[in-house]
C-alpha cells in the first residue's frame, strides 16, 4: 500500500457486537476520510460484521452515503447501519478444514475486490478478530491491513481511554435518572428505587451516574459496581447500606450494575412461569424483592435496557464527535502501513478536556476487560470518589442537534 | 368573586396522581395567569395534592417561582415541584366524623389563608375530588371556585380531546420505539422484540405507537390495547398474529398495552423468588416466555417504565404549551364565576391543527375513563386505523429546547 502504487486500491470497514448511539459515527468517520485519500477507490461495507467478509455480502457505501447529509444523518442514527454479528473467528489452524476455509473465504473477499485494508469496528471479541485476521495475513503473506476501530457502552476496553459509545450511554443514563430521581419524589411515603444498567463485569456505566452530582443532586445515593465486590455481593451489608440511607431519604435511589451477584446467587432464578420457564429476572428485580422483604415499604425496579446503549436523540455531542475522528484516524493509521492496530484515546487534561489519538498492538486489548480502578470506589463500597466524577464528566458534554420529521427523530435507513 | 369585592382574595393549586411530562408546565400556567390578575393576591402551591390542603400544607408559589425564568424552567420540568398524592375524598358524610372533620380542615385551610379558588391538576380520581369538594362548598354556602385542570399521560379522561401530558408520553414512546427498532435489526437471525407500554385499561398510548408510519417505518408491527379484547386476550390468536408477521420481517416487533390480559390470566404469576414471592412480571415478559416456547428465536421484552410518563427531555413542544394554556383559562374559568368544572380541549381541525378551550361539568369526566374508539382498530384486531395516526400526530409536534448544566438536562428542584 505504498505511494508508488500505481492503481487505487478499496477498502472495507464492518460493525460488530452491541449496537451503540455512536457506532454509525465511527462508519461515517472512516468512509469521508477514505473519501478524502485519493489512493482509495471503492469504500465497501461489510454486511453484519465479519459474516459480511466470509460470505462475500459487501456493499459500495457510496451507493449508500450519497452526499454529506447522509453522513450526517448517519452520525446521528443508533446502531449499527451495516447489521452486526457475535461471530467469533476460530484460531488458525491448517489442520481444520472448516476454519481454514473461513479464513480463505475472507481472502478471496479481499482479493475479489481488492481491499487492501479492512476497518473493524467492535468490541473485547471484534479486537479478537482483528488480531487473528493480521496475524493470518501476516504469517500468508498478504499485505492487507487490518485496524480495530473500539466501541462499546461497556467502556472496558483496555488500551483506551474510553470507547466510543461510552459517553452517549452515560449521557442517557444521567438524564433518565434525573427523571427518574423526579419521578420518585411525589409521594409523602418512604420509597426505595432501584436502577439496572447495563455492565456485567465492569462497573463503568452504573458508576457514570455520579455525573448527577456535579449539579447537586445527591442521588443516586448508592452505587454498586461488579468491581466492589469480588467475593459477591452482600445481602446484609446492602439492606444496612439502604436501611442508613432511609434515615436520610424519603425517597432512596440506588444505581446498580446488571453484573452484581449476590453472594448467595438466589436471585438467578427468581421463579418458573405457567410453563415451567425459569424467569431469569435481572439483579434490581432480586434487589427490590429484598427490599419490599425488609423494609415494607413501596420498592420498584427500572431496567434501563436497550435504551442505554441506541438513545441517540440524547448522545453525547462530544462522543460522536470523538466517534467519527476515531474512524477518521483508522484510515491514516492504514494508510502509514500499520496493521494489527487498534485505535485509541489518551487522556491529555482533564479541564480543559483534551485528548489525542493512538494506535496501539491490538493483542493489548483483544478478549480483555478493563475495570474500573480499585480507587475509584469509595472504601464503604456502595459509591464512587471524585475521581470517578472528573473522569466521567467530559464524555458527556454537548448535544446532538437532532433532525425532526413529523415530531419524531430522522433516522438514517438502509432498509427494513 | 365578583370584580366589585374590595379587597384581594388568594387562589391554592395542587397536583395530584402519577407525574407526567406536563403537569408542571400547568402549574406554571395558573401561576403566571393568576400573577397577572389584579384581584389575585397570593398564589398558594398545596403540597402533596389534595393533602396539603386538608393538613395545611401551603406555600406560597412566588417565593418558590421568583422570576420567568423560573417558571420557563418549571415547565420544562417533569413530575410534580409540589409533591402529589394518591388520596380520593371521600364522600361528604355529615353522620361520618372522620369525613366530615376532612372536609372542614379543607374549609378551614381555604379561610384561613382567603382562598377562594382551588385548582386541582390531576386526573380521574383528582375530578372526583373537584366533584365532591365544589358540591360541598355549594351545600354549605361557601363561595369557593373548585376547577380541575386534566393531567394524565393515559389519555383516558372524558370530555376532552386529549389530556395534558399524553403528547409528551406519546412522543418519548415514539422516539425510543424508534431506537429500540434501530437496535433489534443488528442482526441476521429472527427475533422478536414485545415493548410494554403504559395504559392499564385505554390502550391510547399504546395506540400512539403507529406515529412511526408517518415516517414510512412499518413497525411496530402488531400494536395490542386493552379495548380491542373485551373477553381478554387471545394467546393463540396472538401466537398466530406473530407467526404471519415472521415470513415478513427478520425483526418483529410488537408494541402491548400493560393491562392485555390472556385470557386464561396465567400471567398474573409468573413464578416466586427465593423468599416466596410472586412475580409480578409485566405482560410482555409474559408474552416473551410464549413466544420463546412457540418459535425458539430470540424473543426480548421490554419494559418502558416510569420513563414514559417523566421524559421531558423529550417533550412534546405542542403538549407543553397546551399544558400552560390550560392552566391559564382554569384561571380565567374560575374568575367568570365557575365552580366543578372541569378545564378541557376540543379539536377543531387536523390540518392545520386547531384546538380551543372549553369547560364542561366535571362530573362528566370525574370517576369516568374514555377508551380507544373501537372502530379506529383494525378488524384483524392487532392494529389501528390511519384515523388514529392523524389523532396522534399533532400531538406530538414540536420540541421544548431544554437546557443543559455539565451536559445534563436542568431542573427545577424545590427539594432534595
Amino acid at each position: 500500500m505504498s505511494a508508488s502504487d500505481n492503481s487505487k486500491f478499496n477498502i472495507a470497514v464492518a460493525q460488530s457486537g452491541g449496537p451503540t448511539a455512536a457506532i454509525n459515527a465511527s462508519l461515517a468517520g472512516v468512509f469521508l476520510r477514505a473519501s478524502e485519500c485519493p489512493e482509495i477507490g471503492k469504500i465497501y461495507g461489510s454486511i453484519n460484521g465479519i459474516e459480511g467478509m466470509i460470505n462475500g455480502e459487501l456493499t459500495p457505501l457510496d451507493s449508500i452515503i450519497t452526499c454529506d447529509a447522509d453522513a450526517q444523518l448517519l452520525k446521528k442514527t443508533p446502531s449499527t447501519v451495516l447489521g452486526s454479528c457475535r461471530y467469533k473467528l476460530a484460531a488458525y489452524d491448517p489442520n481444520d478444514s472448516v476454519t481454514e476455509s473461513e479464513y480463505m473465504s475472507i481472502i478471496n473477499t479481499f482479493e475479489e475486490y481488492n481491499i487492501k485494508a479492512f476497518f473493524y469496528i467492535g468490541g473485547n471479541d471484534s479486537m479478537d478478530t482483528v488480531m487473528k485476521l493480521s496475524s493470518y495475513c501476516k504469517a500468508v503473506g498478504k499485505d492487507i491491513k487490518i485496524i480495530g476501530v473500539p466501541k462499546t457502552i461497556d467502556n472496558d476496553l483496555p488500551g483506551t481511554d474510553h470507547t466510543p459509545g461510552f459517553g452517549s450511554a452515560a449521557k442517557y443514563v444521567a438524564t433518565t435518572l434525573q427523571e427518574i430521581i423526579r419521578d420518585s419524589r411525589v409521594y409523602s411515603i418512604q420509597s426505595i428505587t432501584i436502577v439496572e444498567i447495563m455492565g456485567r463485569n465492569a462497573g463503568w456505566l452504573t458508576a457514570s451516574s455520579c455525573v448527577l452530582r456535579a449539579n447537586g443532586e445527591p442521588a443516586p445515593h448508592l452505587i454498586y459496581v461488579p468491581e466492589a465486590f469480588p467475593n459477591g455481593f452482600e445481602m446484609e451489608r446492602f439492606l444496612d447500606d439502604v436501611a442508613q440511607m432511609m434515615k436520610r431519604y424519603r425517597a432512596v435511589i440506588i444505581a446498580v450494575s446488571e453484573g452484581i451477584v449476590p453472594a448467595d446467587r438466589k436471585y438467578v432464578k427468581t421463579g418458573a412461569d405457567a410453563f415451567g420457564h425459569t424467569d431469569n429476572s435481572g439483579v434490581a428485580k432480586y434487589l427490590e424483592h429484598c427490599c419490599s422483604e425488609r423494609f415494607g415499604c413501596k420498592v420498584r425496579s427500572i431496567e434501563l435496557n436497550v435504551m442505554q446503549r441506541c438513545s441517540s436523540h440524547i448522545a453525547s455531542l462530544t462522543d460522536i464527535e470523538e466517534a467519527e475522528k476515531i474512524g477518521r484516524a483508522a484510515v491514516d493509521c492504514a494508510l502509514e502501513g500499520n496493521t494489527g492496530r487498534m485505535m485509541g484515546f489518551r487522556r491529555i487534561s482533564n479541564e480543559p478536556y483534551r485528548i489525542e489519538i493512538v494506535s496501539f498492538d491490538v493483542a493489548d486489548a483483544a478478549n480483555k476487560e478493563k475495570y474500573l480502578p480499585e480507587n475509584w470506589i469509595t472504601p464503604d463500597r456502595s459509591g464512587v470518589t471524585t475521581d470517578a466524577l472528573n473522569y466521567f464528566l467530559p464524555l458527556i458534554q454537548g448535544e446532538v442537534v437532532t433532525e425532526y420529521r413529523n415530531g419524531i427523530p430522522v433516522h438514517f435507513r438502509l432498509n427494513q
